[in-house]
């Protein structure tokens, strides 16, 4: 079954607000492996949307459009439907009355004429109801195909595509779709494809998808089956296989982990208690950290020691080590984690420095970055070197930093 | 002019991310007065992105696409754009080498054969230089239209928009948009919007668009006119009107200027200097303020001060406060912000905690949140609540403190 999407407004088009109904409503298709043609957006433009509709008519099963339900004058997706479909509109009694009801609750009155409008419904369509606005769903279906039009604000569409449309679609269709998500961390985008490169040329059922995050891959393994237990016996070897590749680079197989929250998990299950000493990334690494709710467990206190007197009286780095190596250096990234390790009594405790940018300081290229960890009074260090704006460096180094942690924990 | 745009990509089809590209890029083409047809959005899949292209060169005079400029096989924009407009790929020997730099500098060899893939560009086509990746973009023009390539990474995309291809569509529409952003932090949307009701409603030029941000109100002013001397003398006295009516709350009339920036210059201005001491946020409110360039003229350091012995032995925050108040009380935060302040010796020093949920913690409930200051020793604390899940509430409160300190600053 082929599924279009068809996003109606002017303020989408006009880029006032950001089509997240287009990624809610193909995620849920993706669930249900429906398999989904394109996206479109056209504005409240009467012309452009009937062309769109009848466009999306020819080669898909399905249309879902999501606003055009509302009073305005504007408001235009029932006639378009109704026209497309050749059917007439008739004022439903019904929903007369809970728009009546509505309004006097709300004590608007008197009740303005052209919400009476979104009483009309497309003669057969099944109406679906509207728990939080005034404008009903319907679902119209005629010669194979099938329109469902829903409201467009997020808060009202997405309870009824919950409530009505999700189960409407998966009695439709009689396939289960069953994915695992590999994150990858510590290996580049078209390195790590090139290792699997045989696996996705090869790839059917299951398929598999990569998605390049800052630091990390993901590699999304779908398969379809009847049944659930089906699918997932495709997928086993497919996903054993990815680990196998590349082994401990591998952080998770669940798509709800990510990399803080594997430290977070980590770290709680080994008993072991974490500090942070930064200063290029100025806060970003612990906040990541802290975003994984139970974090308190592990995580004690952070420095954010962005000159070179905070360095010295906070974490203890030697006056001497700043002035010979430079604060940009393996040796300071070294004495912050020895530093933060010790002042914090933590067990572990990750160091960074290194320069944003713009501009290069006391000889350090913009870019460089040193990290450095302490586990138990043992301290390792890397470098690296980031291109890019200083929003891109900084975000970068935080997620480098958070991959290096989980390698020396590993060791 | 009329304008379509093309979004590129199967996680996007597949609702893995929300398409912020295309709510960017249409307020772009809005702001140059630029006529939207549609915004459409295909998966990796070369025969319908090429129907998509054959659509919008039928009815667009420009076609902006992003995504597909990968190295991947999947990433086929580029060969589907040259077969649109007739041309061949050759080999840039320029890109080429900035390949090689690229991987050289990250020490990631050899490199994936997949990466030359992106030194390849349409013939006669104006590449695009990309500060920040590996995919250069293309402008490509022939018979009257224009094709323009951006890679799908918004990091990628939006510096390269703004610098070569917002220049390139400015000169080529005749009419000269001019517009100022008018910054309001601290007044809610929905208030902020009903304080210019009578403005918005009467608007033909200038327009004024609100966009509500966590903690602030944006309103874009725009003028068109023949010249910019024209559209400004348009736009000064609305943007006066509006200053006018949010008096304090407005902090800039600069688009470039955030909430961060404005505080870094202003510190920097009047020769102060800043320490933080974050609980619930982690070190997001200290990482805003080091994203300005020239932070390390006012910040000095910050204390993550996430559980209660941190908060006494970093901050000197008395156990009986904490014993009697909990970690969460106006009590707390006040000597935060004192013990920062004293313990930093810097001018000016903005403490933070809360109960970012999932639970109520000590009897205090999720989402409770309170905010100090200290400046030159006298403290203010302000008590927050704040909905949502613990993202929202995180960056909420990281917003709040930073319009807190402006308060406090202007005091």
């Amino acid at each position: 079954m082929v599924v279009e999407l068809i996003s109606v407004g002017t303020e989408l088009l006009m880029g006032n607000i950001v089509n997240t109904n287009a990624a809610y409503l193909s995620r849920k298709c993706a669930d249900l492996g429906l398999s989904l043609y394109t996206q479109v957006t056209v504005g409240d433009n009467p012309d452009r949307l009937k062309q769109a509709v009848l466009q999306a008519l020819e080669h898909s099963d399905v249309i879902i459009l999501t606003g055009g339900l509302g009073p305005t004058k504007d408001d235009l997706t029932k006639e378009i439907i109704a026209e497309a479909f050749g059917r007439k509109l008739c004022r439903n009694k019904q929903w007369e009355k809970k728009i009546r009801d509505y309004f006097e609750l709300r004590r608007i009155t008197p009740i303005a004429e052209n919400n009476w409008k979104q009483a009309d419904m497309i003669e057969g369509a099944q109406v679906l109801d509207n728990k939080n606005g005034t404008a009903p769903g319907e679902i119209v279906s005629g010669e194979g195909k099938t329109a469902i039009l829903l409201p467009g604000p997020p808060n009202e569409m997405i309870p009824m595509f919950e409530e009505s449309v999700y189960p409407y679609l998966k009695k439709r269709t009689n396939r289960v779709l069953v994915s695992s998500m590999i994150k990858v961390c510590g290996v580049g985008e078209s390195s790590a494809e090139e290792r699997i490169l045989d696996l996705i040329e090869k790839q059917t059922n299951p398929t598999i998808a990569p998605y390049a995050k800052t630091g990390e891959v993901h590699f999304r393994v779908t398969a379809g089956a009847a049944t659930a237990e089906e699918g997932d016996a495709l997928l086993a070897p497919v996903v054993k296989e990815l680990c196998r590749r590349f082994g401990d680079s591998v952080y998770t197989t669940e798509e709800s982990v990510t990399l803080e929250r594997f430290l977070v998990e980590y770290l709680t299950k080994k008993q072991l208690t974490l500090a942070t000493a930064e200063s290029i990334t100025g806060g970003a690494i612990a906040s990541r950290i802290i975003s994984v709710p139970g974090a308190s467990a592990v995580f004690k206190q952070g420095y954010i020691t962005y000159t070179n007197e905070a360095k010295e009286s906070l974490l203890g780095v030697e006056r001497e080590t700043l002035e010979m190596y430079s604060a940009v250096s393996r040796e300071t990234a070294k004495e912050m984690a020895y530093g933060a390790w010790k002042s914090a009594g933590t067990d572990a405790a990750l160091s960074i420095t290194g320069n944003a940018g713009p501009k290069p300081s006391e000889g350090k290229p913009v870019g460089l970055v040193y990290i450095g960890c302490c586990i138990h009074g043992k301290t390792w260090t890397e470098e690296y070197t980031f291109l890019g704006n200083r929003e891109k460096i900084r975000e970068n180094a935080a997620a480098s930093a958070l991959i290096y942690l989980r390698q020396c924990l590993l060791k």
